[in-house]
């Protein structure tokens, strides 16, 4: 076991892109538990796009991380020591132990071994897969035969939702940043198209791929990704509010979205949704996604960072377009 | 019978505020009814906000009308000849015979005489009160307790849907453009507050009337108004989009709504609807609001211009706040 404990600690929130210095590597003693608790190392962390939402003080959907904190992060651990009887050394713990090598918990969710890799239980099967699952189906709603679009669909998230779209019958088209992920969309993850909106007029392209117009918009991005797809929504059409992320970085209110009246026109709905109202339902979710899985329907990819001390400097990859699937610090061996 | 009829035809498309010229008030013969169709003489036309979205070519949920055609309205008629069995001489049937002193028609609906005044069924029977009862219940539904804001409030669908959520046992927050106004919406439709958004800030004033926050906004303004609610907006808040006439006149495309990023935060739902998907369900309102009409429990007002000739310089007092209540331009006397 090491010596000491790094955790990455809020030093101050970021104004615009993050700065180096906001965020601070601290080391300090491995902590022992107590009553009733448990030591659990860190094997993976998460990087997502609401870990800027949760460095700011903006208006959010849990507590803001304080200044002085340890970085809030979900996580995947291994159970070192316990004097909890639910918990026992070895035992696979996901959570939200945050950006640190350990943690002391008091509970978690317990993964089973040997059944599929345990990188699936930080994507495909934890919350990303979850997310892709209960926004497409439950705010999304899609009929077979209608038209989705996907933006990020390279990214963790995204490559999910248009596998289940295309699993439901339904025209699916991605939205990312590069030939290559728009390749990958298409080749790996079987969307019908996809546009790389670095190259390609997004509005233009949307007319080429969405000759019905579109039905339900996937949305991670927002911006003008959010402005092109509302000018062609469909009547009735849906937008399941996923995530903003164009707007994260900003330093300066965004804009709202452009042919915003065309929800009236066309009595569309926009709904925000967050994975944790959902946590009741995590059985629907799971039930389908491991049969898919073990029947090769949804392929998922995992992009992997070495070393807690990269923490930082990873997440600047989900912002720059730099990863390819669900993003991982892995902070110590597997079991 | 008058020997001509006086047709409103648009001329041209307006650009902002409407001018003289766009639409023009012209004189034909009384048009003769075939075989299954009557001529119907218009007693009352209904002017609405979204007469001016008819008027332009902008993406919208019926066709525009076209340069040269009579324009649309809804209306209420009396058959004065008929070659339908359906429908006698001296019926009164509702439907959208246009700005015009006379149509052919081949149907409509017919409304009974003598149980409630003929203008009930312009205002608070008929379009205007489904509009604010499906809106209210269906796309905003509001819970007792809970807190509903609602533009303008003293307007004849905003007013309605007051009512309503009052009856509701919610917490009712009206914003209109006058003192008078707003006197008017607490102390005859009985709203908790109303704010006069031409004399306060609205965000200020929404903080102190909306101490809970907004759980139900029934938007019927737009624009800076919609950008103070979203600003409050509560946890899975609502937001029912009934009209955005804030915009309507506007001759460059409006900013989308500040705050955007809060319907993401807040997992809100912002929700477009248009009455005509409700005709399937009217009987549900008719039921209702005619029980609550009976009980005394719904007010309403009709403000009336009278003459078909004053229909254009009418429609101007919806986008300066100049009328109270369902504004109807009487042509004719009552049968």
């Amino acid at each position: 076991m090491a010596a000491v404990n790094r955790q990455w600690i809020l030093k101050r929130r970021p104004v615009g892109d993050i700065q180096a210095g906001d965020l601070e590597l601290v080391e300090t003693p491995v902590p022992k538990p107590g009553a009733g608790e448990f030591l659990a190392r860190t094997i993976y962390l998460s990087l997502d796009p609401t870990n800027r939402i949760w460095m700011s003080d903006m208006e959010q959907y849990m507590p803001p991380v304080q200044i002085g904190e340890v970085m809030r992060g979900g996580t995947l651990s291994v159970v070192e020591q316990s004097n909890n009887p639910h918990f026992r050394p070895g035992d696979i713990v996901t959570g939200l132990a945050g950006w640190q090598d350990y943690a002391v918990l008091s509970g978690g969710s317990k993964n089973p071994k040997g059944i599929v890799p345990l990188t699936a239980y930080m994507s495909v099967l934890g919350a990303t897969g979850a997310t892709a699952y209960f926004g497409l189906l439950d705010v999304g709603r899609p009929n077979p035969g209608e038209t989705v679009v996907v933006s990020a669909a390279a990214g963790a998230v995204g490559s999910i939702v248009g596998q289940i779209a295309k699993l439901k019958g339904c025209h699916v088209v991605g939205i990312a940043g590069s030939d290559a992920k728009c390749r990958h969309v298409v080749e790996d993850f079987g969307f019908d198209a996809c546009i790389n909106y670095k190259k390609e007029n997004v509005s233009a392209a949307l007319k080429r791929e969405c000759p019905k117009g579109i039905d339900v918009d996937f949305e991670n991005a927002g911006g003008t990704i959010l402005d092109a797809v509302l000018a062609q929504i469909n009547l009735k059409g849906r937008v399941a509010l996923c995530g903003l992320i164009s707007g994260y970085n900003a330093k300066e209110p965004q804009p709202g979205p452009q042919h915003f009246a065309n929800v009236l026109m066309k009595r569309a709905r926009i709904e925000g949704f967050i994975i944790i109202d959902y946590l009741p339902r995590f059985g629907e979710f799971a039930a389908d996604m491991s049969k898919w899985l073990a029947e090769g329907k949804i392929k998922y990819d995992v992009h992997i960072v070495k070393g807690m001390e990269n923490a930082l400097s990873a997440l600047d990859l989900l912002f720059t377009g730099g990863n390819t699937g669900k993003l991982l610090v892995q902070a110590a061996d597997e079991p």
